[in-house]
């Protein structure tokens, strides 16, 4: 990692920290032996630069991801990792439910319950 | 339409008119002699059942379905009426712009710079 | 589920029953918990709704949906749902077959494969 | 074009002539100076190859096509040319609006919206 | 298998076995039984036809199916027969991962992380 | 734009200037007033980040990117800026159409066709 990119790394993982706690962690570190660098970008540009912007709380970004990940509908990693990342920054899990539910009118009713069952799997684990 | 439908379609108009506004009730007259039924369905399960429910705010709601819109990236037309939505429930320019932005990391680049031009379109609109 | 719903909530559990049979009324019991309304909504606008139209015969409608099911590529629980749905409303598994392998000239040949893939499981729980 | 390709490519052209009619034709004259090949591909592969075969009538495959075409949403130009075929081969336009209004479930309405005004314009053409 | 198919059927397995190898082969054989006809078409149309054409030499070819794949984002199975391929015809694993990290720019992070999950398992099924 | 960007931004613009020259300055300029962010992080983590790496020559990369937003089938004009790119950095337009050709086993016809049509549109643009 070049020196350069110290401060956009640190804020992000900062960030990453904060807002996906252990699963985000463990993205990234399943990623050292394969693509180390993917996960650097991950940390520096999604949760350094985009996450770290003022102009919209997490709560609302959080909302935002959980809707374009059931919409993309074959991103379930992903949805769950988010899924458990709104509940940590406050999101309530009929909330989580209620996004989900709206992507029907969107992208279908196939993405809402692929969706759902992500988001049943992720409050069981969290029981 | 059947009598039964009415109460949901009569909640889902309302509910049409203060969100989408005069957007909204365009698509539904454009359906009048092509499909009528489908602007009836939109008014009824959109807007009368998933819209009406007081699980989600109406800006959390639109901030979901910009997203969704966006990340579908063949949906442009719908697209600039929920961003003409978005303004119209109390959502700044600056916070639609945002949640776009935010669709570089899950959806693209690409996703992102049209979902951008479509806000650009309605923003130059509304002046 | 409120009352004004029961008409068109009996006529689409009907209907499900007779299209899905039991694999449409597992799905409808496996959001009971996470997300009722999902199932509510899927058995009043899909069930009640749409498949109650005359305008078009059950046939059609299910290789129209296989069709969609095979070129989303992410929905393989609802395809196999909707495989056994046109078994049992009298398509041959040399149609289902058919359709599938027709969608790789517009979704292309994993969306083919994958889409035959799901079907020769569907029709293996089946013998 | 290859011998050894003539007998598909001839079953192919009469194929795409009885069912897609002058529309196929243009698109395969507008690709003369691009991607012949891509043309003849389609001519053999798709009305040579897929569309021969008996296991499903034609009136079924356009019901296939026009679903798959409207859940993919970026295919607006193929929509339209099969909208004419599937009128050319003995669909009616209320079938053909049937369908695209039933992908609301399965790809959106958003989807449905913008493949029913791709049919409004097919039938406009063809008064 | 009609015999006006023998050459470009001998051409497309020839290819097949070049390219993919031994993960293309059981492809073909586990559609034995379900759809033989689209095992045809892919060895005939993907292998003897595409695969075949010397504007472009095998390992662009390979670059740009792994590029498209791990766009889709759903046809994992094949995007692991593609990396396969891309090794068996000099790739390096580098090579490979670059190209699915460059698609986070394009389709975004949630497609290029599970691209990159799916190369590690095909490397590690190689060692 | 903060002062640690500052490297990655020159090196992006740079890379931006040769890869896509005049086009893909237009991109960023049309940003300015509606979401000049967008433009910054698209020169540093597209071009400064992901198109200065190594791994992958440049033509490999084109190629990569015009089989995405091939598939992708809904950014059009960042299709036509990246076979602008790939004809700037010596692909021939032969090997362009060969990729998009190569995308109809892929993604299908339809997005093989758009792609073909949308290069047309550069070439003659071009001439």
């Amino acid at each position: 990692m070049k020196s350069t990119s110290n401060e956009r790394f640190e804020r992000g993982l900062n960030n990453l920290n904060k807002i996906d706690g252990e699963a985000g962690i463990n993205v990234i570190n399943s990623l050292k032996n394969i693509s180390p660098d993917l996960g650097q970008y991950i940390i520096e540009f999604a949760f350094g630069d985009i996450y770290n912007r003022p102009a919209l709380d997490l709560k609302s970004r959080e909302i935002a991801t959980i809707a374009a990940l059931t919409t993309l509908g074959n991103a379930t990693p992903q949805l769950k990792v988010h899924i458990k990342a709104a509940l940590n920054i406050g999101c309530t899990q009929q909330e989580i439910i209620e996004v989900i539910l709206q992507m029907s009118v969107y992208a279908g009713f196939p993405a809402a319950l692929n969706g759902t069952f992500a988001a049943q799997e992720v409050f069981e684990e969290c029981k």
